[in-house]
């Protein structure tokens, strides 16, 4: 399960400036959703159905007060490993996380995955206006 | 002979917010139509005339209350696989058939083929204009 | 010499739609001008100075009423193989022969050729304006 | 169903030169055997369980009396297009037939098939010793 | 923990030719061990300091009666996703497992593990001689 | 610890036209900050936490009266070397220490950092408007 | 129809050393033989039916007492041009015609040929063993 | 020392069709100014000092009555071999000499020199307005 | 001032089977010699004239009684990082610490280090003889 | 003309291991000899026939009693720049120079020169047996 409280912050170091941060993180991982229904899945019933899936991050943002913490994102993005979850959803859902965390000016939450059934996917979702 | 009634949708789970998916499919196989006429071929025309086409499909779309069904996408242009048709209908038969479905905002189908007689081909069709 | 009354068009099937199609045709070749004279060279003046240049045509175009068959244009492209040509005269050629053949709502041709004495050329010329 | 009698070759130009040609077929579609089961399928169970394959089949010989004539091959690989065959038995099946055919110095035969189910898969299979 | 009895295999088609299957898994994971001690992680544990580990495996072997199922394969390389386990064991393990359902004529496992700590590794184990 | 001082400037060659410059440094190294704390690092803490950071430092200005020396900004950039510092306020700190000496009309520095803890940062920030 | 009297040599200045010489022409044409047939196509044959043919020529040689003078080389592929001929018979006539000229100790001839008809032909022929 | 004077043109073949020409020249070298000193170098000054730049000019432009003869821009490039130079300059020379001798409609010039000391850069520079 | 000390090594878990490990280290950096003097060289020094070198180390082995750590092998590898070294001297001495600490079956050290004065050096050294 | 006396060695700081060195000189100019004759060129000459040549050497060798030192190389090099000389005798007068100054185990001269006349040609040399 996606837990957003592992996310931490620093104060920006140049607040009064509105330059641009991006972030990859090229080894996200979740399980598909057994049964088209989004739930935490035990090692059992990952073998029973619900498949790993597999793909890059990137997020893109200007900061405002605050600038996300590195080492906390990782540990926040490895929480969605066990989860199963649709892509919609995950990329929807990260975003809102750093929002509600990190209050930027502007964010871009790219969530890049590998072809499932011959059909590579790549979902896009922004929070506010890019200046 | 392509199937629509194939292609299925999911409720989007983010309506409010005007978010993009884009989808690759690098699979895609049709006929050439057989003496310039589109038609269903059997396997007999098809080693008489209509040779195979290969390309990749690209759609992009920013969804409104629906969101695409992958598997079923997959099926629907599994569907055009013994068909004989030329490029240009079969990217903007995809983008008619897709957004009779699903509705989306906006909608972009890319229909990017292989080499044939020493030219290469792409032909791009959208829906609606990108917010 | 060029001969564009092989060019031969199709009704577009979605006359409609500002739809856009682009060919690219990787083998394209012609002469240089013999002695900077543009004409048609036989064999032996082709060993005597005339040396074969080559390169990539890319055309990109939103058809109106009619659109470029592929066979006819691969027959038409070749139809400058022997032909003594400058690279300026010859992708605003291949646009004028394809314009008063399709009367597309807007076109551009660039022509990529290999290097020649150290330098690469491309020519880029279009007809109306893009929507 | 593969139709080895649609190939056909032609005398080798130079029969007393143990010269290697290759060829690279990238367009090969065949369909995964339903159930597990080898068969032809008809579009109707295609569209129930058998899914299409893709790959790339290269082939390297050496001639000794007949060369394979380029135009049948590629209508005999097309006969597969249809087929419910596995890897192992495409790429074993297609090395018998051109051996049967063009009774070569030496053959080898690799299929190249794209990913499924997150692995891809190469198989080599060859027909006497590489002089 | 590994489970190798997921492992299944289907009789050779040509068990008289020593043909040669290549299997690339791009999306092998599994868990840095926990204090340097090789164990099953909770997602507690993994939160606290057993990093996940990602990469590439790849398999090459001459079959001899059998061959491996590709599915299971797959289910197989899923089980170590929640495993804390070395580069080094998990290759010569995956080969030991293999090696004993399968009877290969010859075969090598590679794994190829993305960068940790500034360093890439690939560890290369094989079983038998290449004929 | 970063060392401004060594930055030094040439007059501009033509000042009246509003050109262009564009420098590419991928051998930047500094030190990621021990315990959080930007400092000195001596060897010795070096080898017990604070780990070395790379990247490439891009940078693109319009000069007005003056322009950036290239051996001078090597220095320059070389006294990071051994600085404990964080991404953001490295790229900040250039940025103000290249417009406080050479007064462009316009200027944008990006810190483009290899791969740490499995992410990957890069760093835009932004003096003036570009015309 | 192919020249081979274009060729033209120079004395190898260090014939005690058997060092070798690799050359790549990357712009060799010819047309496809009309019918089957291999002939000379005029302009208007070529229309009718003989299509060209693209590819790169390779070769590579240890020379003897002689080296291949290059513009010469380039004037004699140049003879190609309007020749309608079988990939297998130019790759062996180019070698027969460099090795008639040369005499090298050790001659390779490849002709990589373009896609035709969804199928790429790399032929190559030796003559003499390498040292 | 560079020389203009030998630098020609022809009549633009479509004078009344804004279109665009790229020379891509990827072979141009010159020396770096002896001490700081842009000046001609002997042989034997370079050998004390002054060392040897590479990189590629890169020509855009839209002619107006006139176009640029390529044998000319080539021969006018080589006159900067031996000769000192900065590379702000140098590209700044470069548009100044085409300008004064085409009078294109707009032009940019591009200098991308290889790397020195560490440092790649690009050098941009424009004439007139884009249309 | 190298630190061979620093090097760990833990038993290896397959010692009865000759496998291989590849260790890239792809952000090594040490000095250029002052003076051509090797020497550790002081902050002060560094900006005097012995220029930072960087380059990818890589390690091939195959193990015996020992495998080597990874991360005590990247602190050995830092404790370069101030330190003034030849590419051969540094190349043939992690060879000799290497061997020293885990005494190999076989082992191979690559230095492929950035162009410097325009001139690329990769440095390689072996010890004993691959089985 | 080239200066062999420019070269230089240093004493191998492990002359008893037979390890390699491999350096990559991306930037060897000299001239097209002008009429076929060897000879240095004045600047006029060259603008009159002689045109440049451009390439990479490549030196692989394995040392004995000596290195080559990189600068000394570099210049060394340099000293062709503006000598007109054929590819193959520069390629074996390298090889000579530096085994005349620095007496190698064995060694291997590549000039990878780029395309003249749409031919790119590579020589290759070696002195004594590589171990």
């Amino acid at each position: 399960m996606p837990r957003p409280e592992l996310l931490e912050t620093f104060a920006n170091p140049h607040p009064g400036r509105p330059y641009e941060i991006y972030l990859e993180c090229p080894e996200f991982t979740s399980l598909c959703p057994v049964g088209g229904i989004e739930t935490d899945a035990t090692e059992l019933e990952l073998l029973k159905g619900g498949a790993p899936d597999f793909g890059t991050i990137r997020i893109t943002y200007i900061p405002d007060a605050q600038c996300i913490e590195l080492k906390s994102l990782k540990l926040y993005l490895w929480s969605f490993r066990n989860d199963g979850i649709f892509y919609e959803r995950a990329v929807n859902r990260i975003l809102d996380d750093l929002v509600a965390r990190a209050a930027p000016r502007w964010m871009e939450v790219v969530g890049d995955f590998n072809v499932r059934g011959g059909i590579k996917s790549i979902v896009t979702a922004r929070h506010g206006t890019r200046p």
